[in-house]
């Protein structure tokens, strides 16, 4: 290996030898990729946000957007197929509620580091 | 408010009156959308995951991923853009760690999601 530090880097030989992180299979990264994609839109987020508390059915869901129903079934349809959150119909009901506690963290988590974020720039 | 329930909806008189989730400012759901879709990438998720256990040299990030110097660098820019990671110079080296608890939380809970559902499926 050569020595030749190009611009503002290091030479290689400038590092200790640390274990590398073990990397998880191409199809997991690339799932979790697209889990953070889908949830990475305002409006979907909003909708993540608004079932921290519990599921909520889709109508809820419109009434408290001020969106039509097609527009926040889509949106949940999309989360859904992300795998960010689970659906049950009851009746006429369709409950919409957060996957897990990876979710209901993740949600949290981000908003609190971009709150955190806008109240420093 | 009418009581048309169309195709598979309840009406909206069939659900009991709950308290809406507090939203937060548009700018902070906007930079947390932003955050997501920064590390919704499988390449950026990658060196996201290679600073779980602590900062590294952007060179050693390149040897690990086994790709050029300026692709991975690009990478870093646009997570430090996004406020995901630090950056900190020390003469030649020029070390990148995960921003926060909030980031190292988010990137474990969501590939621990993935890879759950991976074997789900």
């Amino acid at each position: 290996m050569s020595n030749i530090a190009v611009d503002e880097t290091c030479s290689d030989a400038a590092h200790p030898s640390r274990p590398t992180v073990a990397m998880p299979a191409v199809e997991t990264l690339e799932n979790a990729a697209a889990m953070l994609r889908a949830a990475g839109d305002p409006a979907r987020l909003r909708l993540l946000l608004r079932l921290v508390d519990g599921a909520r059915c889709v109508t809820e869901l419109a009434e408290a957007e001020g969106e039509k129903l097609a527009t926040v079934s889509a949106r949940l349809k999309l989360l859904h197929a992300a795998r960010l959150v689970t659906r049950r119909r009851e009746a006429k009901h369709v409950h919409y509620a957060l996957a897990d506690e990876h979710i209901l963290r993740l949600i949290r988590d981000i908003l609190e580091h971009a709150a955190e974020e806008t109240h420093a720039a």
